[in-house]
């Protein structure tokens, strides 16, 4: 079929509304939050029912045109990046949330559902849904499930993967595919909704999501220690872990991101402290307070130098907006941003601080570090000029070497903005080609034609 | 190359004594726990290195033996029932605890390692591995993941898969696959350790396992309410789950069981009761208080005529003891038992026990039901005798009808037991065939020679 008869099958499909095939359209569909080329996709589409959606993905398939499913585009690693000769399938109409089971806990919905509108229609109903990446605002669960998204609640919560109960998916040929179910337990069959998340959109493309929401924790407790040593903040991180709390939230900042928050935000943050932590706690009210409790004397052991706690929601909600700030303030400090996420088992948390600084100064590099220290999980973000291109030399070399650093720790690439385009060529690094050999047979197999967000992940 | 050379090739390669090629030694190896017809294999190979391992599997696939890797053979679907002309590889001799990390709470295990085994060395460390499969005394933790084994603990602290947080495998070439990490949170590729976890060994042999561990409930309490209606106990199941405390433990037992383990173990129980609900909570010690309290609370309300606490550890374990009893206990009775485990959302307990106890009059069997009924994961357990031909009928129509019932309140034909050769043939009800056609193109790729346990899940 000619592109243009094609476009013409999607416009009778999904309706002339829901196909645009214009530039000035297209572009706006060419890049997500990655810093990488832009590719012109030949065509977006915006299905609005599982059914067009799976027609959709059929006849795609059929005229040999590359899908990149894309949510809201906050991806950080070039997951929703498409190809020139493909097609951009939007999920943003198809965004109902079908199901809140109060009485089993989990809610059935539709993959552009909105993360935050999502948490916030559960939270109506007296249940949780913990996971909260920094996107939430705009990122849509199917986002979130093929990204396998973290976020700040993952220390105690855990992410995305721990809330899926089940995915149904089309294949490349618009079968409906099904896996898992709504009880709590199930062993039915190959454990094919796990496979689907973090799978970056190339196995599969999703219909409905099950997710597992959970009672709310009665009362929380948010704090802020203050230091004048970034050794002593990460020192700590360690510490409270090796005593066995597990803080719903345990987050750094140092003080390049402090000071770049404070500017931009005007939260009260003292712009002089080396780091900062930013705990919550929550749970049961008597546990709530013996492990707050626990976790300052914690702190000031290690040399915290102040401790605020929140009195109040409002000011509980100024430590967070001031922690979800973070990257949009050092966003702001030079034109390119490049946001880390290699992770660290997390009592090498203090290491791998050190190691960062280390890289900075090696490549004359302003690094901002910030981050879910309690998961190991930080964000080193290089704030450059992609314009510049000796500097821009010496921010590859130094992406290469604290992916060297994290790996020489027993770490990972990425902790939970993904593989992509961003990191597919970093990948036989940490797993090993047999590795990488065995997921392209997979993918070969289960989408011979390579019609599933290519080049994600595996590379070409 | 012969069968004769090939033994002997095993015979250099692992030791004579870890070949066993005689009948009698091959039968031990012929069956697993369910009830199906055994299978004498063709040999019996333990490898007890991680090099071994490999090579093992790698000759095994060239020479097209089939290989059904086995922990403890305590299956209860057939999953490690093997091909006569296959290998069955055991895994008792490559039984090390390679790491436990107190810091980073995660421990490294070949997959020989008994269950119960590890959560005591676990538990030495001052952590806690929560999965607690019935069968955990014997149990393997690589046939645990193989399986994801269920436990328990399930209802509180999730099952085998909310432990793994990576699986290194072989595949059938014997190339080592690496997924996962000892990071708390890594996207670092395809998700391929959640793909191994209740894969049955059909998709690769395990290496090494890394597994997360949690710090140990600070306290907990245990108590049994006994009820003179099965309804009022399945509904008191239901309206603790809504009340939203989520015990660690919420089991079920009716009257025929709870009988058969009384007159089995003499731990005093109530052997007038119509059902008993075993019911535990942890956590906080101000927390347990509460919720024991808001628990005992219900369980009056909703018509339990008596509820006794334990006052101590002994009493405890006796409470657990009994439990653990049931299909010990049950089996005596007939010279064949059934143990089913289909499951369903949790608020349709109450339907399923009737449905099951309509099912055990419509076709005269004795039913014994008892199980996890706060997971929604009842084991209705069918005694019977398998050489009665007439009655086996009725009993795989009964079997058929628990599906049938399950699915139709939206459950699963397997909360944890798994699919292997008995529920393979219905797995179409409840995923459809182009499911299984997907799982079946995933396998092919992964498996050309279908060397890895073939049958199991998708059938043939």
């Amino acid at each position: 079929m000619s592109s243009k008869t094609l476009i013409t099958e999607f416009e009778t499909l999904l309706g002339t509304d829901n196909v645009i095939s214009d530039e000035s359209g297209r572009m706006s569909y060419a890049y997500d939050a990655a810093v990488l080329e832009p590719v012109l996709p030949e065509v977006v589409l915006r299905p609005t029912t599982g059914e067009t959606l799976g027609e959709t993905i059929r006849l795609c398939n059929e005229n040999n045109m590359p899908v990149t499913v894309r949510g809201a585009g906050t991806n950080l690693s070039g997951g929703t990046i498409p190809e020139s000769k493909g097609a951009v399938v939007l999920t943003n109409g198809f965004n109902k949330i079908l199901e809140i089971n109060r009485e089993d806990m989990y809610a059935v919905v539709q993959p552009g559902v909105v993360t935050a509108k999502f948490a916030a229609a559960v939270q109506e109903q007296g249940l949780f849904y913990p996971p909260d990446p920094g996107s939430q605002a705009v990122s849509t669960l199917g986002g979130n499930v093929a990204e396998n998204a973290g976020g700040l609640r993952g220390l105690k919560y855990g992410v995305t993967k721990d809330y899926v109960m089940g995915v149904d998916f089309f294949d490349p040929a618009g079968n409906l595919i099904r896996s898992g179910s709504r009880t709590v337990k199930s062993v039915t069959g190959m454990n094919l909704s796990s496979l689907m998340i973090g799978s970056e959109g190339s196995l599969g493309v999703f219909n409905e999501i099950i997710l597992k929401l959970v009672p709310p924790p009665a009362t929380h407790r948010a704090m802020m220690a203050i230091y004048d040593s970034v050794s002593a903040a990460s020192e700590t991180v360690a510490a409270i872990i090796a005593s066995q709390i597990i803080p719903c939230t345990l987050e750094f900042m140092d003080n390049v991101t402090i000071r770049a928050v404070e500017d931009f935000a005007h939260v009260g943050l003292p712009t002089d402290a080396r780091a900062l932590l930013l705990i919550e706690v929550d749970g049961h009210p008597a546990q709530v307070a013996e492990e707050a409790a626990q976790v300052e004397e914690i702190c000031r052991k290690m040399g915290a130098v102040n401790i605020r706690t929140a009195k109040d929601d409002a000011e509980r909600n100024s430590i967070w907006e001031a922690r979800r700030a973070a990257l949009s303030a050092l966003a702001r400090m030079r034109p390119t941003t490049v946001l880390e996420d290699a992770t660290v088992p997390r009592s090498k948390i203090p290491h791998m601080v050190r190691a960062v600084e280390d890289i900075a100064e090696k490549y004359n590099l302003t690094i901002g570090t910030f981050g879910h220290a309690g998961d190991g999980n930080l964000h080193p973000t290089i704030m450059t000029d992609r314009r510049d291109k000796n500097e821009w030399l010496r921010v590859e070399k130094a992406i290469e070497d604290i992916f060297d650093v994290a790996l020489s720790f027993k770490g990972t690439l990425s902790g939970e903005h993904g593989i992509g385009l961003a990191k597919a060529g970093f990948m036989a690094k940490e797993v090993g080609e047999a590795t990488l050999d065995y997921c392209r047979k997979m993918k070969a197999a289960l989408d011979p034609k390579g019609t599933l967000n290519p080049g994600k992940i595996i590379g070409r």
